[in-house]
Order: structure tokens, then C-alpha cells, then sequence
């Protein structure tokens, strides 16, 4: 997708180093992030210069090419095993990161240059997952849509197009009128930060919410479409995203706006029975106490304090959404309902 | 209630001034806001030097008590009367101030002594409701509950004692252990703010929570009731109050955790039929688009931006919860079911 006219993916590689958008950064600077090492990467991965699911998998399976790249002969094996538990590690609720480090390993096996290659493969894959999903998920929209989504499943999350921001700039294209509701999703804002630039630049109407709003509008009827992305889909139907997704999911219920899951197949985890079984990462409570931004005045990043020093807080960063209250999954295959058979039969 | 060891109220008058703690610098800095005229005391309503209904409700007696005080022997009800339109227009959803400021004015009409008189029984009657729903919701607690709120519904919400934490308080002092989820309640923050700096002071244990974790925490098991405040109630028992208390009665419910609501029956208003009929004031998006706090590195309490330049936002800055989603209403007379027939037997 463009920013400031020119043609971007969230991620890439040249020659040996990966390149990623700094998101941390955005919406305020744009710069490149570049890591010449696999732990470089993993460092990049865990702090979240790249986030969404698809866009760490693409990371994840550039991290784990590097590594094959770095590996010494003797004791190739051991390098690339060792290293691939670490960047494993870096974000264990992202079912992408497994299936593209598993893919990248089986790959560098056989040989460093052949680890490379499917890791582009991989990234290419994605890009192009967000298009089809886009294209799927756009004949949801009518003309007039004011369309809900919480944090970033835009093309920032994904290599390129996005999940659930897809069917939006899709729709918006294809000449639909239509608006966003941005949830700003709070502890670390990706809403405010990433999707509103996302949308700014693709010139989509859109306003941003406090979490708390979204019930609020729902009840005034002026939402007419929840679409969100995903981190892990369990067999079930089970989704695994951002915390906050499940409070959306059940006001959306309790004001029969359909609500909509948009994820490539990879996201998809066989594996995992039910979303009991998902592994929900607690993170650094910092991330509630402290809220970074631009202090306009002094034209600097600031991160400020919002309560007495001394407190403690709850980060869990996930949270999951109930197939029962999930309208359709919108995959790169088509929208399918969040059942064990729908998911069986398109899920390979 | 006490601040560095030292008892204050929320707001109290020192002459012909308001003097209130400035919630705004709360909890970086504790300072006292006075103001020599109602036209003062109405700006620090609007801005939210004072905030909560009970406190609101106290500072708009004592602004009209102000006006009695200044006004001129000629005209001396007309400038009453507009004094009384400036008051109630400061902050329209708050029904404690609509009822402060006709019970204030009324006696204003005898003389500025009546209204002073008047405006300082409302702080006392309102200082002593705190304590009385405290005693009725403390049986509410058993041992070992973690109760979630939302907003301060603190006692700097009243006059002193509080309504949703007075419950906490007095359960706390009795020796019941429990454990405080803090919501930090975006955008103004006043859980991270206010809850979490009283609670603090009180050496109750708490964390602070997004707004967005709390039905996660719900659908682990970790919440075991809520208690929240109320800026209106309606003669259905729907209530009006802050932004995201919707969400969290809806999560409640749907993992069956018992949701109720804290408020003097000062805060109920008959005339108003159900919570269609309470207005919803919207505020500035800027409250949206900018988060106030600590600048640690710098000291000094900063504006960061957390969207890009540009963004549109949308800040309504109540909602309403529908009464069937109440479990019951914690009032000074005892604690009530949402029903017509309840409500009009406990108001008078």
C-alpha cells in the first residue's frame, strides 16, 4: 500500500538484513527498522516494531531464514534449532509465527538458500491472502456502512492489503460510502496509532472511540458492521485477538450488529481444540501505567504516567472471542461460519 | 476522608468561596481549587475541577448559594434566576446538580443566608448518604471478593465517603479481605486518576486494568461483583453513567457476575421515564485525541497525542445501562431492585 505515495509492505528483506515499517513509531515518525541478525529480528518481533499476526509471521519466517543464513556448518542443526525455539518465543500467542518458523526450519534444513526462499514465499502468500480477503469480505459492506474494528488488522498487520481493514479499503474503491469507527484500544493504542494513519492515508472517513464508546453507539444503532481481525483461530471457531475483542463481541450481540472475524488461513490452529487451550500472554504492566505520545510542545515522544506512582497493573494482551458470537470468518477461501466443520473443509 | 494523613472533604465553602481539591492534578499533585464567585465555580465544574455526581451536585449548591451572596438588591432575582441557567448548563447529564440548584435557589428566594444554609446541608446530607450506602454495601462483600469499578464513584464523587467504593471501604476497615480491579475508564482516565490514588491512600490492594481487560478477567473467573456510580437514574432504574459502564454490564451478565450500582437517591430522578429520556452530553473530541499524565523525565504534567495529526474523534461522555442488567441499586435508605415499584417506594 502507499505512504506518502510511494509503494510499501510492511516487511521485507535485502540480502541478509529484514526490514520492517517501525510501528512503534508511527503515527508520528515513519522510518525503517533494519535488523542484521535473527536475534536482532526477535528483538524487533517482542517489541513490537512489527505486530498483527500476519506481518509477525512474515517476520518470523525472515528471522528464522536469517538464522539459517548465520548458522556456522558445524552445528548447523543445533544453531537452527536453538533458534528457532527463540524466536518461538518472542510472541507465543501468534499462531502465524509457529507455522512460518515451521515452514522456514523444515525449508533450511535441506538448505540455507532454500530457507530464504520459503520465507519469501510465505510473505508473498500473505500479501496476496490480504487481497483475496479484501475481496471477499467487501460484498458485507453496503453503500453506507458505519463499520466498527478494533485495534490494527489493517495492512500494517499483514504484508500488505490487511484482514479486517481490507474489505474496507476494498469497499471504499469499489465506491462505497461508508465509515470507520476506530476503537483506539488501549493499553498500547493501536487503533489511534496505526489504523487511524492506515485510513488517513487511503483518505477513508473514519473517527476514533474510546473502547468504552463502541456499546454506547451500538445502542444508538450506529453500528452497523464489527469487522476484527484475528491472532489464533482455534478448530472450533474460537478467535484468539486483541484484548478488548470479546467485550466488542458481546455488545455487538446484545445489539444484533453482526460481528465478523477477518483472518488469512494460516491464522487457523487444528491443534487447538477450543480457545481454552490458547496460551494468553501477560505483558509488562507498564504498558497500562504508561501512555506514549507526541507532546506537541516540545515536539518529542513522551511516555506519561496516568496514575500514583506505586501502582500495580494487569496487562493480559489477548483475550477470546467465542465462536457463538462470531457472524463469519472472511478467509482468503471465503467467509465461512465459525464452525468445526466449516473451518475443516477450508482449512488445509 | 484522609490525604496525607490530614481529614478533608471533597468541596466545602471558606467564606463567600468554593474550595474543592483539584481532581485535574490528581494524583500528581494535591492542591486546593477556591473560587470567589459562581461564575468561577461553574468554569471549575465545566472543566472538572470537581467531578461525580454527589460532588457536582454539592459544588453547584454551593455555586448557587455564591450567586445569592453576589447578587444585587435590584434585580436581585433575575440575577438569581440567569445565575441558575448558567449553573445547570455546566454539565447537563448530572441530576444531582439540577436538584442542588432548585433546592439552593428556593431558599435563595428568602434570603442569601437560607441559600448558604441550604447549600451546606446538601454537603453534609450528601457526606452522610456516602457513609450510610457504605454500611448497606458492605454486605454485599464476602471475604476474599475481587470487585471490579469503573469511573470514580470514590468520595472525591461525593462529598466524602463515596458511593460504589464507600461499600469497599467500610467492608475493607471491618477486616474483609478483597481486592480492587481498577478500570482506568477512558478518555478522562479517572480510574488510573482518582480510584487508584484513593485506594491507594486507603492501603486497599487493586490493579489497574484497561478498560478492555475487564470481561477477559470476567471470563477467567477473576471478578466476583462490580460495583459502579450513577450520574442519573431514571424512574425504570436505567442508569446513566460513565462511558463504558454499558460494556461492563453486559460482560457481567454474560458471565453471570453479579452488577451494581452505588448512589444517594439524590441521583434518581422521577420525572425522567426510562434512559431514553436522559440526555447525552458530548464532549470535546480533543479528550480523545490527547492523554494528560506525568512526564517522569521532565516532571511536569504533559499532553501527549496519540492519533495522527488530523483525526476526527468522537467523545459521548455517558451512557446508559438498560435496568435489566442490574442486579440492584445501593442507596443510603438500603439496596433496591431496578423496578418502577422499588424505586418509587425508596424516593421521595
Amino acid at each position: 500500500m502507499k505512504v506518502q505515495g510511494k509503494d510499501y509492505r510492511t516487511i521485507w528483506m535485502e540480502g541478509y538484513s529484514v526490514c520492517m515499517i517501525n510501528q512503534l513509531l508511527l503515527p508520528f515518525h515513519f522510518t525503517i527498522n533494519e535488523s542484521h541478525t535473527y536475534q536482532e529480528t526477535c528483538t524487533a518481533i517482542y517489541e513490537m516494531v512489527v505486530r498483527g499476526a500476519g506481518a509477525i509471521g512474515a517476520a518470523a519466517g525472515f528471522a528464522m531464514a536469517q538464522a539459517c543464513l548465520q548458522a556456522p556448518a558445524a552445528g548447523y542443526q543445533d544453531f537452527i534449532a536453538n533458534a528457532r525455539k527463540e524466536i518461538e518465543s518472542t510472541r507465543p500467542t501468534a499462531r502465524d509465527l509457529f507455522s512460518a518458523v515451521e515452514r522456514v526450519f523444515d525449508a533450511g534444513l535441506i538448505s540455507p538458500a532454500r530457507a530464504l526462499s520459503k520465507a519469501e514465499e510465505i510473505a508473498d502468500k500473505n500479501a496476496l491472502d490480504g487481497k483475496h480477503i479484501g475481496e471477499y469480505g467487501q460484498e458485507l459492506i453496503r453503500d453506507g456502512f458505519r463499520i466498527q474494528t478494533h485495534c490494527n488488522a489493517g495492512w500494517l498487520g499483514l504484508v500488505d492489503y490487511g484482514s479486517a481493514l481490507a474489505p474496507v479499503y476494498l469497499a471504499y474503491r469499489s465506491g462505497k460510502k461508508l465509515f470507520v469507527w476506530v476503537d483506539e484500544t488501549r493499553p498500547r493504542n493501536q487503533g489511534a496509532r496505526l489504523t487511524a494513519w492506515e485510513l488517513q492515508q487511503e483518505q477513508v472517513p473514519f473517527a476514533l472511540i474510546a473502547d468504552n464508546a463502541g456499546a454506547y453507539l451500538m445502542s444508538k444503532g450506529e453500528i452497523d458492521l464489527v469487522i476484527v481481525g484475528a491472532d489464533r483461530i482455534a478448530a472450533n471457531g474460537d478467535v484468539a485477538n486483541k484484548i478488548g475483542t470479546l467485550a466488542v463481541a458481546i455488545a455487538a450481540r446484545e445489539f444484533d450488529v453482526p460481528f465478523y472475524v477477518a483472518a488469512p488461513t494460516t491464522t487457523f490452529d487444528l491443534s487447538c481444540k477450543d480457545g481454552a487451550g490458547v496460551v494468553i500472554e501477560e505483558r509488562d504492566p507498564s504498558e497500562v501505567l504508561y501512555i506514549k505520545g507526541l507532546d506537541e510542545e516540545t515536539g518529542r515522544l513522551a511516555e506519561v504516567s496516568v496514575c500514583p506512582p506505586g501502582t500495580q497493573a494487569r496487562n493480559p494482551a489477548f483475550d477470546v472471542t467465542p465462536a457463538k458470537l462470531i457472524k463469519g470468518i472472511i478467509t482468503e477461501r471465503g467467509i465461512i461460519s465459525p464452525s468445526r466443520e466449516s473451518i475443516r473443509k477450508i482449512v488445509r
